[in-house]
């Protein structure tokens, strides 16, 4: 076999794809383990994307009527044990607080003292805590819609926890909302699938596929969950955000009722949706490559780098100057709502590192000015989404007043190619032969590059699906919406089915 | 006693002050006590002022150069006990994870399961594990200055609990910063002083008196802590932020070197600072008065809302349709870096209960308008900062064009009035009896209304401070930075001392 050109990430997505996106986390400085078991550091420039996605999503949640607020931490033991299926769910996997203060033993040592007399379970989501209060706060018709959103950290004791894909400690956002009728809850809760599918397209880049969860996946207390699902480059589906329909099951368990217009007192409905930290996730798996990540400009900490190339002691100075002047020009042109965002880097490290550094950290332009360039008043620029050495002349004027243009191709350049990808690992299946061939790993080195995603029929019995799942570790990942209404013959027992997506996934 | 005029808020602040507080907070729909003790819940108009405030100082420590970051909200026990002041000030009072999960027993009840090999507690303020993790990041020299901010909610398990003022869970801001040298790390807390300062000013029209505190008041750990204390209208102080300079006990017990450009492995030198929802109490008991909640305009989460009175239906539709222009002529009027936030409240309710909503609600601009208003081309506009019957008519246009000068001049009103209101009830004391005079309540009713800020010498002695503080409930709010180089004799033993303020506190 022919050596590969080198590259900036070791090993390749080919070569082994787990290490690739821990090695390109590492080299992008966007996380870190912590001293605390599966509880992650979000490092500058990872918490700066987490910000970007916040601050457009709340935007989006704001448009559709929503307000923010906030709830406690904690939730008391006996009310996650209101909804049945609920803290079956989630009681396997939390964290319990049962002191309320450390005292010194007699050899010195702290202990944990003060027992409670309820223990404290540390929110895995806040359904039953929002929802004892939620029925104080909705009392007649004209309380509704209830429309709330919290941002806020949960936790889940999770075993194998993986940077930002499955962590104990998360961020994220929870969207509660309460409704008069049964019809006005799914229309919320497939409003908010719609607002996280578009988010997820237009400002990260990444094409999801909407759809509903089969009852085996559904959100423990609901009675559907929708969620949209992404291809990562390994073509598993990562599960990037759901909404969930939650009928009269929270309203009823929490006592959650009103006076209707006709004076009669009625259960809500009630829905919830999230995404969370995840997503940061999903965006480096769809788009980064093999020397690291690759951020679409919509959520890039910043769009722009200028690296002033000084090879001359007598002539620095006035790059140096060019530079800033040029860095202020950038600064003034909007992209988006707001302004382009530059890094000026004229560390004391030489030029090879500096750049390679920004490859690995996913900017989106690389601005190289020496003074040949400054000479003819231009600028060379090298693009993320072409190869590093790939760079190109712009006269300096050209590339100012043209930049958000040219972010935004880079943008839905970066889509278009996820949307390639997607397609081109979808496929119609349509024998259980099919099946296991295309769940089988090409490359026995690294099992976790398959077929992708299976678009087939199947009867949707929870039964069948479990033993599916363990057999050949793939799941459906949803009955997506667009053929919702399609009839096709399940692929293993022949009965009437639904069309499915079934994949490997996160 | 003549009958006093009748206010929407019940108690008065003469009546009963700390009744009123809990009044206004409720009557404005801010936030309320939740099921889990001393934990609140932060209602939609209550979290949008946090919202407001978090962005305005987010965007100010972005200026100055701090860059945002998340660490875990668990830290093992082990690492709080590393600062031997640390763990003394806040093991009495942290909430302990002691368990991962909830198993049922044999009679079907949850019980905690799964016991930690060392237990976690919930961050009650995070120097400790920042500390760990800022011992890798920083190295050399070069990683220096390190300028880390995180926005998190924190827990300390306090007794006696009161809205946004003291609660168990609290959201806040936490910088934390390295330096190379002690004189930067010292520039670093005076700076960030300064920053709470101008915003507390400028944003929330709070007037602060900046100072360190006594050795009595540090934070626990620190070598230095400075403050910003304002005055509330029951003339207690309000420390509504801190910046301690920790010298180098951190970076010793968490281990936090630097290769020095000379090659020399050097402790480092760090700093924190912080401010919480305790802000949005300070906020409400330096404007508010008799008839609710008053909102400076530049952390209001709306600044204008429109009523319109339609007293007949052949003219309704023609109202709301005049209503709905005057909204985004509104919204398309700038203030200060966004847009006029407006509300349209077109309720099917009494006129006179929904402008007394909105008046205790403070929102900063009513405007009416009717049939007659719209034959004018008028619209009818009540200030918060005046009568609620002091209303006054304006030209549309003017009104329009003119809001955010109107807006402005409110906030400045504002600002002068608290500031009058601090100066009023500050006072040169330059003796015992003088003092005392000074702290005992005038009005028998309510103990909590004496005489305000005693401008004074003191000695400064930590126990004569401590005897103080039992015998008068009155302590040393700060040295302030203003008079710090004034000697001035203690009032108390008449030893040279130092120019402080004393006051009753929160």
């Amino acid at each position: 076999m022919a050596k590969q050109a080198q590259t900036a990430i070791t090993p390749t997505r080919e070569e082994d794809y787990p290490e690739w996106y821990q090695q390109v986390v590492k080299a992008a400085d966007l996380a870190e383990t912590s001293p605390v078991r599966g509880c992650m550091v979000i490092k500058p420039w990872g918490y700066a994307i987490w910000e970007n996605i916040q601050s457009d999503l709340d935007r989006r949640f704001k448009e559709t009527g929503h307000k923010n607020a906030y709830f406690p931490l904690f939730i008391p033991m006996s009310f996650l044990q209101k909804e049945a299926d609920h803290v079956e769910g989630f009681a396997k996997e939390c964290a319990v607080v049962t002191h309320s203060r450390l005292e010194a033993d007699e050899d010195g040592k702290l202990q944990p003292a003060g027992q409670l007399e309820e223990p404290l379970i540390v929110r895995p989501t806040s359904e039953t805590i929002i929802g004892e209060l939620f029925s104080k706060w909705v009392q007649s018709y004209r309380d509704l819609p209830l429309l709330i959103n919290q941002w806020a950290n949960v936790v889940r004791w999770e075993m194998r926890t993986r940077l930002f894909l499955r962590t104990a400690e998360f961020l994220w956002q929870e969207g509660h909302t309460v409704h008069a009728t049964k019809e006005e809850a799914i229309e919320e809760t497939r409003k908010m699938l719609d607002v996280y599918a578009n988010f997820a397209e237009n400002i990260m880049a990444v094409p999801v596929i909407t759809g509903e969860k089969t009852e085996a996946e559904r959100f423990p207390g609901a009675d559907a969950t929708f969620a949209i699902e992404a291809m990562m480059q390994d073509r598993k589906a990562l599960q990037a955000g759901t909404s969930h329909f939650l009928g009269q099951n929270f309203a009823k368990s929490s006592n959650i009722k009103y006076l209707s217009s006709e004076g009669k007192e009625e259960f809500a409905w009630t829905t919830s949706w999230g995404v969370s930290t995840r997503l940061v996730g999903g965006l480096i798996m769809t788009h980064s490559d093999d020397d690291g990540l690759v951020l679409p400009p919509r959520v890039a900490p910043s769009h722009v780098v200028i690296i002033p190339v000084t090879p001359k002691e007598e002539t620095r100075d006035e790059v140096i100057a060019y530079c800033r002047e040029l860095e202020q020009q950038l600064k003034d042109q909007y992209y988006m709502d707001g302004r382009v965002r530059v890094e000026f880097d004229d560390r004391d490290i030489r030029g090879g590192e500096k750049a390679w550094g920004w490859i690995k950290k996913g900017i989106p332009l690389r601005v190289e000015v020496g003074p040949r360039d400054m000479a003819k008043d231009s600028v060379f620029v090298g693009r993320r989404d072409r190869a590093p050495k790939d760079k190109q002349s712009y006269a300096r004027e050209a590339f100012v007043t043209g930049i958000a243009t040219l972010l935004d191709e880079m943008q839905a350049g970066l889509l278009a190619k996820a949307k390639a990808f997607r397609k081109a690992h979808t496929k119609e299946i349509t024998s259980e032969a099919e099946f296991v061939e295309f769940f089988t790993p090409k490359n026995k080195n690294n099992p976790e590059i398959h077929g992708g995603f299976a678009s087939m029929g199947f009867c949707c019995d929870s039964e069948l699906e479990d033993q599916i799942a363990k057999k050949y570790k793939v799941t459906v990942r949803c009955i997506p919406n667009a053929t919702v209404n399609e009839e096709v013959p399940c692929v293993f027992t022949g009965k009437p089915g639904k069309r499915v997506i079934f994949a490997k996934s996160y």
